[in-house]
């Protein structure tokens, strides 16, 4: 056994509290903004695809129908958002950020990526590209492995 | 905003799925050999730590005490695992791997070596230690974002 592996498995073991922590630090920024992170979520979502209707947000952010519709509620009613009638279908909505919304997911973002900013300072650009490179392919590879028979 | 933090981002945001996979790779592998994920780390558990408690494995694991009991009882029945009387404390027992649960853990923990090693192959060792290095550092960042208020 070389060393590699060693290395590659405690970076891969790494990932289950790593996961833990992203999420409680993107909560804390959200509340700092007044939003949940489920809030904030659906607002990135709407940043990056306007006009998504609520299927195509649930598909998008891999979060239940439900979950979905309970937030759409909730900053459509903050005035985050607002919807509007589906031309190509009854009964169903598309939904824009709101001037606000815009505003506060655009302000959240920034102090998102202001800190990434300083986190790789700390990096050679080769470090963080060998970052995103290992990390993607260890996506596709964990994803092959979990369809093996 | 230079170009790294997005690419910092993008490797960010796959923690998500890339847990899922990871859990599901695991999960698959470990089926193959007899047991469930729970058992699979419980196994690995006590090949870290032999003679581990209960509350020791379960501290150790992050896992709550009730599935600990559930899985240790699980994997004594199956002959993997043997406990004896912990004599510093009455009522309570330390556990160790059977030769049986010794040889599983190893042919599990030898499978994810290999297919661990297969994958290093395509990268370099720089790469390698880079995604290591890069990875506990957003672990440490990420924790402490978390507490920051």
């Amino acid at each position: 056994m070389t060393h590699e592996p060693d290395q590659l498995y405690q970076a891969v073991q790494a990932t289950r509290p790593l996961l833990r922590h992203i999420t409680a630090a993107v909560e804390r920024g959200s509340l700092r903004a007044g939003v949940t992170v489920g809030q904030r979520a659906i607002l990135e979502g709407l940043s990056l695809t306007p006009g998504a209707t609520a299927p195509q947000l649930g598909a998008a952010l891999q979060m239940k129908r439900q979950y979905v519709s309970r937030i759409l509620q909730e900053v459509q009613r903050a005035g985050l958002i607002e919807r509007r009638a589906n031309p190509e279908h009854a009964r169903s909505h598309r939904y824009w950020l709101t001037p606000k919304g815009e505003a506060i997911i655009t302000a959240i973002r920034a102090d998102e990526m202001e800190k990434l900013a300083l986190f790789s300072e700390a990096f050679s650009p080769a470090e963080l590209a060998a970052y995103h490179k290992v990390q993607l392919a260890l996506n596709g590879f964990f994803a092959n492995l979990a369809k093996e028979v």
